[in-house]
């Protein structure tokens, strides 16, 4: 860690950039309350409390910048674990600027992105993975991937890690023990008892990785096309679906949509519905296949809706369609018969499709079937998971320290097992605690810390 | 003031919206601590002292929403005067819009537009000129408009009014006293020192009115436009003045250049550059006359640096161009001799351009005269106007406002001067203190104040 400097003074301006009411300014670092007291002649910050704000007068000489509040947490309690002021400027950028050029030149540094956390993370306030889901919580525009980086940043993750990792290293230190008196050819490490762990672990460690796909999916949104022939009734689906959510989802600011994609939220759940006019006319392609452009965009989805008039279409017609859509493993299909209210009756329609698995009859232009199809992309999106309780894996770069961390226990294990020597074993049970640590930071160098925290925004 | 309500909790997200390290929800009203400890339940507000912080768990039900900070201000020692919250939230716009809907459901009110800033001027924490000066911090961009709006926060220009106000109201009860006394005809205010202090006051109002106009160019910038022919240099004038100061102008969040103007600050000043093709062509226009559309820029314009090739012109020419240029009253026209680097001597060149009154020689090339054209920009732009001390004028209300006042007070002199009843004079001049009056908030009425705080952002 001797690259990273942690006893100087950062500052950075920590709410978004622009015009508003106010903008906060945030300093950590043992000279935070010098370098304020040198901008606010009038206040007294050195002797005040922990924990309590001042009103004061930002001088620049003997011209008046601002009247701000000055909110001061002292060392050990603050988020970085040092001395922290927060000054509450009016939300002016030139007004912000000056006052980050006049912190500045009383000595603070301006903080690189995500250096608050660091320091927070190098102090001991939480882990790595912790601090990594600070920069997820910020990011996260649903309840699903709200409640997964709230999770992990209040332990959830890291907690089973931990627990993981210690088990391993009990066993480890009986091993490298054992090391320690080769000669005399002794067990400290039951071996029956250390395959059982590592199976444990393997398969903690299996379901943790099966969960990336979905916190990824969570994380990001699930992405959903509507396919179908023309006039199935795409559109009018996508509206049915949209008009309740719109309302919503536009009253979240920086919500971003582009053209092509609508967002919708249900039950907590982001679903990115593609919505272009490729997309629309999917049926043509289905029909003559190969516009590689469309088909890319079903290969990158996560659930098709296949939409059929439930009028026009034949059972093998759907079935040879659904052929067509569903050959990626990842996706799910889901058959829904539309314009069910022209039907002459909704028993005749299902004998019709008998043979179509988990058929869901609606009609977008009446609402019928609408709740229920909503209920059916959530079970799609969770494949089972029970999102209150399971820990979800979203970030890459833990589950790349997973996938090599149960490598060394599967080879740690075969090892055991084909009784190779003590010493292979060992190192691979090392290799194990490295990566496992990676992700909680036990383990790191400045290389990773910069990349990690180098995503973070400034002044956080 | 009847139907403004001063006495619900009002709410909104005080920092610009969209992703940043934190965003702060302000909180004003009777109930907000009461609100408040709704969201945090292990949180004890009602009883912690004033301009404190504490660090608390936003819940809803079960679900964790956030880590969040919460200032404490205790009515009366607050922006509004009344309770006040701020929870400084993550930065997540799924997290923000979540606390602002929790908030609301406790019984807060989203607030409009500068709601806050209107509760302080009702509980008579500033005047409405110093109010309306607020909203003219935030959006200042230059030293000199900031200047201007701290200056009149702070209460600069309203106690040059409330002196000229109290003077008047001294005088306007002598004058009403009389009235009750018609009968008697006595005078208790004397006809001469009523005259002097009118004259002292149109005076005063009248140099106040004179400097809108420099006000409002200190505010919004300096327009200022580079005309000149083809191949006078104007881009590479436009490059030296911009060069040194772009860095700095880039560096300001929020700045907005867009591609027709470049804004540059010399000595806190702002000047918006026009630098369109248009202009650039602008000799081609001086010579056939009538684009209209270019010429429509000059004319808007403050300050036309006329520029010429020394070596390729005549002093007849350039007096012809300077004389097209410049037909409007309020446009200063610089003149300016450039490339003097390749003229073979400074005073052959004056000699040639005798008789353009201050004639500046330049080379744009090398930076030659650079500083001394910005210094001549500067006096262009301040007019002779000292912008540390005097008293500037930037709202076009206080300005319509005064112009009414000094109407009024012309009646009311010259109905002295010419022995008119006491009676129309006492009303020209109540009708003067309403006028002043409307400028510090002691005469409003609901839709003034709504005009006015409408212009605000939301949580300020």
């Amino acid at each position: 860690m001797k690259n990273i400097v942690t006893d100087d003074t950062i500052v950075a301006l920590s709410t978004p950039s622009g015009v508003g009411a106010i903008g906060v300014i945030r300093l950590s670092g043992p000279q935070s309350v010098t370098i304020c007291e040198k901008m606010f002649p009038a206040l007294k910050l050195k002797e005040a409390a922990s924990h309590t704000l001042h009103f004061g007068v930002v001088m620049d000489g003997k011209e008046v910048v601002d009247e701000a509040v000055v909110g001061l947490f002292k060392a050990p309690k603050s988020y970085t674990c040092q001395d922290v002021v927060e000054i509450s400027c009016h939300g002016s950028p030139y007004i912000i600027q000056k006052v980050l050029q006049l912190l500045i030149k009383q000595g603070a540094r301006p903080a690189r992105p995500g250096e608050f956390t660091m320091r927070a993370f190098l102090n001991g306030r939480f882990d790595l993975s912790q601090a990594e889901a600070v920069s997820d919580l910020i990011a996260s525009e649903s309840q699903a991937a709200h409640h997964i980086a709230m999770n992990q940043m209040r332990g959830g993750f890291s907690n089973e890690l931990k627990e993981l990792r210690q088990k391993l290293m009990d066993f480890a230190s009986l091993v490298e023990l054992e090391l320690d008196f080769s000669e005399e050819d002794v067990e400290f490490a039951n071996r029956a008892q250390l395959v059982n762990l590592l199976t444990e672990m393997i398969s903690k460690i299996e379901k943790l990785s099966e969960s990336f796909r979905l916190g990824n999916v969570l994380k990001n949104g699930v992405v959903t096309v509507i396919a179908g022939r023309p006039n199935a009734g795409k559109s009018t689906l996508l509206n049915a679906l949209l008009n309740e959510e719109r309302a919503i989802v536009s009253d979240i600011p920086g919500t971003t949509r582009d053209t092509i994609e609508e967002i919708i939220t249900i039950e907590g759940i982001a679903f990115r519905l593609t919505d272009t006019a490729g997309i629309r006319h999917a049926a043509d392609i289905i029909e003559r296949e190969g516009v590689a452009r469309t088909m890319q965009k079903i290969k990158q989805a996560s659930i098709v809706v296949y939409l059929f008039d439930a009028n026009e279409m034949s059972a093998t017609d759907v079935l040879a369609d659904i052929k067509k859509l569903g050959g990626e493993d990842n996706i799910a299909v889901l058959p829904v018969a539309n314009k069910v209210d022209k039907v002459e009756g909704k028993i005749k329609a299902e004998v019709k499709f008998e043979g179509i698995g988990s058929l869901l009859f609606i009609s977008a232009k009446n609402g019928q079937g609408i709740e229920e199809l909503k209920k059916q992309l959530c079970n799609a999106a969770l494949q089972g998971a029970d999102m209150q309780h399971d820990i979800v894996l979203t970030n890459a770069r833990h589950y790349e320290s997973l996938q090599s961390t149960m490598q060394n226990l599967s080879n740690a294990k075969k090892g055991i097992e084909t009784k190779l020597s003590g010493e292979l074993v060992a190192s691979d049970i090392r290799s194990a605690l490295t990566h496992l640590g990676e992700i909680t930071g036990e383990v790191t160098t400045d290389d990773l810390l910069g990349n990690i925290f180098g995503r973070f925004c400034i002044g956080k």
